[in-house]
């Protein structure tokens, strides 16, 4: 599919340890992999540009939301990882950041350690979908597109 | 369309104040009343027999989830207003019923007053979706059927 | 006396357990009953409406409120009881009503048990009027009338 | 038997969700019904007159707390449930009712979930007996009776 | 008007940056300075003779209330301004005042910066008025009178 | 009554200054004295065994319940004073031992001084009691016969 | 006595209220005014040389600690009242005088309210005297004469 | 001396490792030894039969307060060490003797770590006594002979 | 230099104990006295007309600040010393003041003692310099001046 | 200008999104980019060497500071951005570097959201200065300089 | 192997209901008793000389560790069971003990319940194993011999 | 020494400055440099391949951890200097790894600063050693081996 036909364009960041998805602790965080999720996105959302980028490194994070202000982006989607509990630095570079934003967990943070009940991202975005697994990502595609 | 064409029963409940939506504070929770959301939402997922309860009794809201133990639904979707915040006796209620749940918010409770940054009935669920307007009823509606 | 010649209209909500004013702790809350107030009120203020509402249910003083949005009232007097101290919801209500709004409470809360120090209810009203005994609901009356 | 013999009459309280009772949680909770516990406690204390009252409405149990101020009781037994934790509009009306008062929790609340282990009702009764199991009703009466 | 008609004597301490009444933030705290609010007020209760003083310096303020216990008042009416937050100093000469006395802010403190949402004084204090602007000095001296 | 005749054996275990019961503040604590009330015990409770400890020495209850391992108990029943809310030493000998465990406090803890409201017992514990002055003692060992 | 034949010199500071003393609530503070109090210490230490500064205003207090640099005495007896528990600036005053420093209360402070439960001046005082009464005074000047 | 002339009798306990007292910490504690002390005490109080009790044994202390009761003591002095900060065992013992008790502390605890700035037996006693050296015993035996 | 030629007007007020600058703790404060301090500011800023107002009362330093609402002033520059820490009624005079306002102060309060570590008048001026020594005086100046 | 000439050298570290300067909410943090800050700076002070540093990435900004311990430098000036409140890290390499060191915010940080009022790098800085705006760097310069 | 071979003379001290080891919770505390652990250890480490103490007594522990004071040892591990988490009674003594000290703990305290994660013995010792079971004593010894 | 004679690999990670050891605050971190650590550590240890990875930036850490996935590891040890305080996102990484994993510290952070008291990394991981200085490597590697 051309790639100019896609009428929208959104960008997905996946913070520290999200590469490991599909291998660690299956049980709260799924069987699929990351491509596996990606794959299964843009077929569902052919008429979006997703673009990913994952990473272990808050200021490579950091570097690539600032780079996302070049981007012409109808949307980010961010899943911080271990970031959402104290990276204000991430948080800042949101806030710098004039798109829709949404925050994505897969396991309910609400309900699992204390240190995991805090988002200091919350304030920085528009909205939060959490504990619905991977599906999580395709709900704020949508709710973006709509 | 027939009801028994329905193949998924889901039960969403609003706590108080809701009844007032599209009248309270329309730049935070948008113009359109509960009635507008339940018509579009029918309409959208036609496939599924979405019944509605409303309240500003938080014993009424208790009765309503210990009904749906005998009703066979496929999901419970929840906004339980400012419950959320301290009504431990719905955490119970929900705890207590066997069925995917989801918590829905449509302002982004955690980027507001203290006091709304905190749910308890978040262990009782199975995820939440907050700060995504209205829209967030349809994606967890969404979020159940596939 | 006529009731179209008031020329103005007022409610007082009383909260949870006042309708025993007069019998329970009389050493705090003094020895009148709520009737015994309601008349004195409106023999001495002759010229205001003054409905009055008395529940132990916090989902009827929610609905209570809301039937206000329709009544065109001049203001609302509260006294939600121990209500003050935990119900968000009602602070909710109370924030949707687009009114004068006075606290009021017989005994001084600020010199009683720790948990009676703080008021959810504040933040959404436009004043309080503490331990003067009830005096404290003529002086509301007064206060919205000058 | 005929009522007339009885000696004492107390009344019983049974607050959110306890109505459940031996459906829910049936590993924390027991697998007896509220009814079937009555009928053992009314078996076993022939002499008492034993009252019953469940309710998931907060406002209900005030109301029936103030009711008993006019039944002549020799004592009132009561599990709040979730209330236990922070209705103080429960606690005010146990406040002005002057009989012998005993808080019951089936489970151990002190040894689960940290908002659990707060009873704000606890200063409004005279004792507590809590973690036994349904056999902590009849040590009640019993406590009462002797 | 003879001041020996006078049969009540109220004396109202007014603290620190209450001299700017009418200049400072006037959205906050009304434009009427605190000379015209003391010609309303003897206007208004003719009946009752009204000492005044103001001062930014808690010694003095201190000094003013003992100097109460040589003067036969029939109550005291204090606006402490930030002084209300901190100064056990005033409470502990409050509390060697066998008077009525009075709380009263203009603005409503308990909906401000939390460091207004405490008042040290008022438990040497009978009551509070708070959040009725300038009436309240007026409400409270009825109070008194009544 | 021939000891082989009981057939339970139960150990009560008693901490610091309960060696004082019935001349210390007997309004809190009753008159009677602790051997007034074993021998109370043993006659109502003909058919248990009941061995009795007390120390107010933290060391030697620890002694006297790994002793316990050995003894063939059908239960344990400690009301072990001021050691209640500090003692984790005691929590964790009374972890070690495998019986049912029921904690006694005469005076109703939850309503005196704040360090009294923490029990780190608790979490070791069956089940507690308290309030209910020293018929508590009476009541647990029912509660284990039962 | 000819004063140069005392061979100490004290200051003795009291701060706001203890001019009180004698009147201001008797059960806790004794029924000796300041002028008993020092007559009698200038009688029983005819040795030492007491001088004496009291005074409601914190301003005061700091300038007296300071003009203290300047007067050879022997050593600092402070009572500071309410200041004790907030004036860091006197606390500021008494780090910069190189002097044996006693704080004395009359009551005992650490089992009163709360607020009185912290001394802001003990980091910057060599001891503290509290709970004696007026006898702290005494025992004061002793300890730095012996 | 014949102990028959001493006309007052009192108690001075003290806690954990002040046996080592001259040894231990000589910069904070002294170069005094418990001896040196209590053969100093008893010469200057020679009117005074002064009994010594030292353990580092929690147990032994409480037993020790409670032998007190039947001495016909006329003073408690205690300086408890460690225990000061944690024991309330102690402090309930404290309670339960009827006598003038005062708290001893050598060093300054109030400007020492954070843990040995709160003492659980200050409400249990009658005054304290910190950071003047040893020579806070001989201040305390004193406050009670005058 | 003739005073009409200084085109900007500052007011330098300091608070408790920095008249003691240069004796007090010099290893923190300095050894320069305050006189020193205002000689070297004016002649280096010969185009500033530098007031200046030292006191340890809290009250004239309020005064002074409403004062200067009078003065066409360009800036005020405050160091208050301990007051820092806890005068909310200084905050209040200075949130009335419509003018550059920087708060100096000598040493790095955020690495001193904990109490030092918050600024109650920060939210009340434009900026803060701290920890640079006496320069943090002429720093100030100079950003008002460019 | 011959590079050989200048007799300071000075390190300036910019933290995560401080790159963004001149676009990101100019209302905060101004218009000036920090190419512009830094051209001015260099001109303004000819005489001193101005090394620049930025990176969104904690890492990067702990090697720079590492490598700044071989560089003879004369001070370092340090913006860290949202990492002066939480890393411990940066604070680390701070500590272990022997140079005067200032912290600089170019918005008054004590008077915004509560996370940005603690510097966990100030205890490891010599001084700070915020609020000044961009200005802030220069001041920090000159406070080196002289 | 004769006694004065050994070079090294270590203590090792064993807190409350750590006698139970190899019996309680071995899932947590491993199969070893405490006499298989000693037997190891003194055959491993032949050279050294590995004197033992146990107690469920905090006043032992004291009196144990100041005999240790008289007993030439070149080092002291101290596992003190729960005492760890409140007694400040043991770090003071341990404080008093000039020689190298080594905290064991079998389990790892840090990921168990609250009350396990604080050590107040830690500021009195030099170092802590914990975690690594009973291997934590070997690795100890190791520690000081090498 | 062939290294596939080698029968234990195992991996040791140093956190943020670590690279700085000998150099920073010998007097707390030892004058050792991590070469000459490793060195040593080898040379002792000729059966074990060790592995070694320092590095500032927390997502190469990360990165790291995961890369030992691949690697057939027997063991993991960590030092992450301040990372320790607050890498939530290092913690989840050592979660998602199935290895014995022991955290060290250098220094005894049990008795430093109050942020070096937590480690957010020690529920990630089997067993800490602390305070042992360098020798701690040496006796974690120990731990593993046998």
């Amino acid at each position: 599919m051309a790639e100019e036909k896609k009428f929208m364009k959104i960008l997905i960041i996946n913070g520290p340890n999200l590469n490991l998805l599909g291998s660690r602790e299956p049980e709260i965080y799924g069987k699929q992999s990351l491509e596996d999720i990606l794959t299964e996105l843009r077929q569902r959302f052919s008429e979006v540009q997703i673009l990913h980028f994952q990473s272990n490194h808050e200021g490579e994070i950091i570097d690539r939301i600032q780079q996302a202000m070049e981007e012409e982006l109808d949307g980010l989607i961010i899943n911080a990882g271990a970031f959402t509990h104290y990276s204000h630095a991430i948080a800042d570079a949101l806030r710098a950041l004039d798109l829709p934003k949404i925050e994505v967990h897969i396991s309910h943070i609400f309900s699992r350690e204390l240190f995991r009940q805090t988002s200091v991202l919350a304030p920085a975005c528009d909205g939060m979908i959490c504990g619905l697994g991977v599906k999580g990502y395709g709900l704020a595609i949508q709710s973006m597109r709509d």
